[in-house]
């Protein structure tokens, strides 16, 4: 039987999600879990995709093959028990043979939140504290030159060598809400470091002048300065 | 020169307010920084008041007396430089030599969070998840006779031996927002535990169908279960 559950997590105190030797992450404690559940078998969960340290997920989905019977509620509660409590496992469905966590998604959704107001400790690991000024008319408009199908290699870690750095972005806005500033971008799927190298782009559009169409049509990172950190970034959502 | 200090923190890795040998906190934290920036000198700091393991503050407030030549900007800085970044120094202010940050306050306003939501584990050290049903227009009326001039020895921990159980409550009241409930409490001065075991009786006037007049008037701790955990609780400003 597959089944594909629906999770948030904090990602303040992991690893990140992808599974490591002996360092805590989201995919481990979830693997040991099943694990544990299934009777002492190993089991493979596939999600939609890694999220790295530091980032959250409000809505992360993954599947697995699992044979014992089970309700889905009994499951859901046993994958409560046996994770811990930055981990919250929302929803346990079945679904057919042929979803993969991964290679169905249609669309993914993440948000960026910087505050712009006083620092906040209780904040800390969920927003990323910016005070110098920005103006977000011009991060909105130039915002959108990130939106269609493009090579996005100026938004990678030069090292992080893959087939292809061309996605889609299907939209792309920033919305401020007492000092709070949110960046939405929505893809067939994002590289790795993309949003926060984005986000750091949008920055210095503000900070230093720059234009996205010049950074993205240069295809390399090192036209511009700095990756935003990790605790703005959340993955919002994922659409199959 | 005597400054006063406004600061929040995040409760939920200090072992409390209150110095202790060995411990990590807050005002263990804010007096070895005060030891660096005096160039050695022991800084004796007096708050408002302490709070619990595990309880947040948005606006405490501290007192202590300083020999230096330094601007409040500088202070301000010198003591966020010096502190982790779970404590936050938003004001130094120079006070008069009579002011004491304890026996000077004339109101103090706590608020406690409740997440009757489902669980969110980005949210899980700063609200109260509570999900079993609650009548906020019975807990709107019973609050109110929390509010007078009492003894609330009902609501202290039966070993915290006081001279007075007399307190002040000048208002008390509950919002709902979007499954948030909030609790605002403001008063003179709260015993320990007081508003923890407050919000824990308010609670069972619910789910045990008990009256707050009642539980009042025993003037003893073990007419009612539960105290509500500290996750919830903030201190969220003193009047002086």
């Amino acid at each position: 039987m597959r089944y594909l559950i629906t999770f948030s997590y904090d990602g303040t105190s992991f690893y990140g999600y992808q599974k490591q030797p002996k360092l805590r992450t989201v995919e481990g404690e979830l693997e040991s879990a099943l694990k544990f559940i299934s009777g002492g078998e190993d089991i493979t969960i596939h999600s939609s995709g890694r999220t790295d340290r530091g980032v959250h997920a409000i809505n992360q989905y993954a599947h697995f093959d699992l044979n014992k019977d089970i309700t889905l509620y009994k499951l859901k509660c046993a994958l409560n028990t046996h994770t811990s409590n930055d981990i919250y496992i929302k929803k346990v469905e079945i679904v057919d043979n042929l979803f993969h966590a991964r290679y169905s998604v249609k669309k993914k959704t993440y948000i960026y939140k910087l505050n712009t107001n006083e620092y906040n400790p209780l904040e800390r690991n969920y927003v990323f504290q910016y005070n110098k000024k920005l103006d977000i008319n011009k991060m909105n408009t130039e915002i959108k030159n990130l939106i269609g199908k493009h090579d996005y290699s100026s938004f990678v870690n030069m090292e992080d060598k893959k087939e292809s750095y061309i996605r889609t972005i299907y939209d792309a806005y920033i919305n401020e809400d007492n000092g709070i500033i949110t960046f939405t971008f929505i893809g067939d799927g994002f590289l790795k470091y993309q949003i926060r190298n984005m986000v750091g782009a949008l920055i210095e559009v503000c900070t230093k002048n720059r234009s996205i169409k010049s950074i993205l049509e240069a295809k390399d990172r090192t036209t511009f300065g700095k990756i935003a950190p990790p605790e703005g970034l959340y993955l919002l959502d994922v659409e199959y």
